[in-house]
């Protein structure tokens, strides 16, 4: 696709020339994401200001013309990939943080703040903003909000669906609107704070954010326990999950993920079964009873180390495995296949037991770890040629359908994107995706807002 | 309108004549709810399962007949008034709890069920589902979901939106569909179980739906604060929320209200300028620390009394005048005008203060008290004659205006409905409605479910 002369004077006139481009190199920029796959954009702007936004779609609407939003482009999914051509319209310079309002608890922030530089701003207030994914440094808050991204803290705090109060947005319609509140709750009309978020740039670009902020607790203590093997540490995973006390983390590392961390960080990662990371939250004068209430639900069939860091440098070497894992993974296979599938806690041990008897039946290298207190766990494939690579798309159906089996579902925090939405009749029924498919055309009814995504 | 006999015969067939009625009686029982408005539906069904919704929904889609969702009759909005005739389901008889899942901390229920109901099945496995109104043994958690009903523990543990997991419902389209998850989060789709609660039975009709519990706190205690006026108490709730201890109840009860309550309740219900009930929940360890950071919050200028209470009998003690307003407003004005506005918390001085003066400037007998803690207010005009009754008209809508002005929006937990739709304009722009009724469309295209609600 060329993008017609008609359309290419309304984008110059609108973001000017430092801030729109078609330039092969710029394009070839704004062709990948994080998933590795590419298409490229026939052009690439970058807005500041909500009307800009409103005249880009109007303009592409008239035209026919896809608009890909794009935050930091960190997702896993293909989601800013724009598979069909089109504008791609990137927020990144658009990231002031408007207001911070700890007496409301609440920030107003434009799309392209980063989720790191927000919580640095936050910090002195004594808030945060609790949806925490591993790539907070480089990740925008558009881009968390349109992936309904989380973290370790969501165990605790919720996603962003728990944790946005309003937003302003424009429509496939070329419609701007606001939807949502300032206040903490509210009963006026649908919901489209909520609707928007988790809808990966389908249905509306979003350009400002009233965020609800909680209250930094003053105190946090770190235990680590490893276990003889994977299915006794997902059992002690439903015990704690049981119990009143809920943790602020409670990460889930396997066997084969350990011995990865081990080879590539050293020995301060230990070697076990299994490993949960467990961090607990609150005013100090709390701390020594929910540590002891955790401590009795980690025990248990299959424990064999249980560890409370005594300092913020312990608390930093018991983490030292989940930080080592990443880079590990990426020198094991640079074509990891990285699923985030979530079941109900309780099923967790029928999931890693499951999992691991799918890696030896079609011979493939799989490593979990993850998010276990809200029952969503990395299965991260990792084929070493291009025979295993075949069978890890052979395995990966058989995985999603084992979740399904466990009334868990496809993606707990990264989304559906370009590389899931095949697999989505397995998760929800025609009914269901027929209504969505309505939805969708009701926010974007020439289809112009991120084509070829989460939608199957 | 009479319903065509090919109507008729298909809900007879589907319902059975236990549970399908055109007398009149059964249609006049069926015709009022709490608004005190009213209009005769056509028929009355009372339904038991999901296959039954269905059936009626497709059949009256076919017919063009409207379909009124109905749990308790106990909103105060009329929302669940027939207005232009049709069939109401009453879903009282579909109220079963299907399961409890304290491992995975959800539970599945009918639409029927009490609120009161599902809370005390709850009790016995350390668990409650926060939204708790007032009205909790005689509504349905059907009713709450289709109004996102809240109550004073919102202030800390979230409404319906943040308390539900997945949903199965039926579509004006006749399409039974589930959406959302059996897991504490999730990212496979656009979230139809947030954008269905508060949707009040025109989108869709809940079948089942999947809660999400939290453990019950171990320990509570109760604090109860005077103040020379209602400004000096708006702030100290201001500064009690702008601290990291949250409270989990923050209610709020002005010198009229608490002049009426004691007239009927008698001299346990202090006189003062303006009152505050407080809550604090937690392990009992935590209690003393939490006790101490609210009370220095409360303290303050204009602070007049504080006390904690020492046993469960005081509690009880404390919390009568806030239970005497109900009956004492019932017996001054039959006709009270009933809202419930929310601004952030630091505008409730300016809200407070506006209401005063509205109230004597239009001459109305208002009372306001309410969840402070969430900036909701219910403001109830208390009108004694024909004369008031009008003015009362007139000077909502200038509380409509002042709270709007203040960033806040008309309903923080009772809804729209019937009473409030024509104030729609004057919280949501033109795009939003537009784009809420471009979505009505989608699920519901030939407008059967509970017309003439909501939407302006
Ligand atoms: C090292 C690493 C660690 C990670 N860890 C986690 C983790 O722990 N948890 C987690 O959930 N994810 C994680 N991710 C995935 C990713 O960081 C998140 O999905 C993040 O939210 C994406 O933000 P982004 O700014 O990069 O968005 P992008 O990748 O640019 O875009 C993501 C989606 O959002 C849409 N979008 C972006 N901005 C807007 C907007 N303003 N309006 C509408 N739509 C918009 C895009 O169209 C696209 O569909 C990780 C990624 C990496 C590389
Ligand atoms: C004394 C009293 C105190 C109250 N206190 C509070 C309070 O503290 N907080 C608060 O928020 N509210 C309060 N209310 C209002 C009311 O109780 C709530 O709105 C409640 O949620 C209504 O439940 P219900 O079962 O009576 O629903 P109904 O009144 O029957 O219906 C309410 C709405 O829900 C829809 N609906 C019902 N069932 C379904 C279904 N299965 N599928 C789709 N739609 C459905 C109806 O169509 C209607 O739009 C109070 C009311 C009274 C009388």
């Amino acid at each position: 696709m060329k993008l017609p002369t008609s359309l290419l004077d309304i984008l110059h006139a609108t973001f000017g020339a430092q801030a729109c481009s078609t330039h092969e190199a710029e394009r070839l920029a704004y062709a990948y994401d994080n998933s590795r796959r590419h298409a490229l954009p026939d052009a690439v702007v970058f807005a500041q200001a909500h009307a800009q936004v409103e005249t880009l779609v109007r303009a592409c609407r008239e035209h026919g013309v896809p608009v890909i939003a794009r935050g930091r482009g960190t997702n896993t999914t293909g989601a800013t990939v724009p598979v069909q051509g089109g504008v791609v319209v990137s927020f990144e310079r658009m990231n002031r943080i408007l207001r911070i309002d700890p007496d409301n608890r609440l920030a107003v922030v434009e799309p392209g703040v980063l989720n790191g530089d927000l919580q640095r701003a936050l910090a002195p207030h004594g808030f945060f903003w609790p949806p925490d994914p591993t790539s907070s440094p480089w990740c925008s808050i558009g881009g968390n909000l349109a992936c309904n991204a989380a973290g370790p803290r969501t165990v605790k705090y919720g996603s962003p669906r728990e944790n946005t109060l309003g937003l302003r947005a424009v429509a496939g319609t070329g419609d701007g609107f606001r939807c949502g509140t300032y206040t903490s709750k509210g009963a006026t009309g649908y919901d489209f704070t909520r609707l928007l978020i988790g809808s990966e740039g389908t249905l509306a670009l979003i350009t400002e954010a009233t965020l609800k902020l909680t209250p930094k607790p003053s105190g946090l203590r770190t235990l680590r326990a490893t276990y003889r093997d994977v299915t006794s540490a997902a059992h002690a995973v439903a015990r704690i999950m049981a119990q009143p006390v809920t943790p602020c983390a409670l990460e889930f590392i396997d066997d084969v993920a350990l011995q990865l961390a081990h080879d590539h960080g050293g020995d301060s990662v230990p070697l076990a079964g299994a490993m949960l990371m467990i961090e607990v939250d609150g005013e100090p004068a709390t701390l020594p009873s929910s540590v002891d209430a955790i401590s009795r639900a980690a025990h248990g069939d299959g424990l064999e180390t249980l560890h409370v860091a005594q300092s913020a440098e312990e608390t930093q070497a018991l983490w030292s495995a989940r930080k080592a894992l990443s880079p590990a993974q990426r020198t094991i296979s640079p074509n990891k296949i990285n699923e985030d599938v979530v079941v109900p806690v309780s099923r967790l041990p029928e999931l890693v037991h499951g999992i691991r008897q799918l890696s030896r039946q079609h011979d493939v290298l799989i490593v979990t770890f993850g998010h276990a207190g809200n029952g969503n766990l990395h299965v991260n494939l990792l084929p070493r040629d291009e025979a295993e690579h075949e069978r890890a798309h052979a395995c990966l159906a058989d995985v999603f359908a084992l979740v399904i089996a466990l009334q868990g579902t496809l993606s707990g925090e990264h989304g559906i994107g370009l590389v899931k939405r095949e697999f989505m009749p397995l998760a929800l029924e025609p009914s269901t995706l027929g209504l969505m498919r309505n939805v969708k055309s009701a926010f974007d009814p020439d289809g112009i807002l991120n084509p070829g995504k989460l939608l199957p």
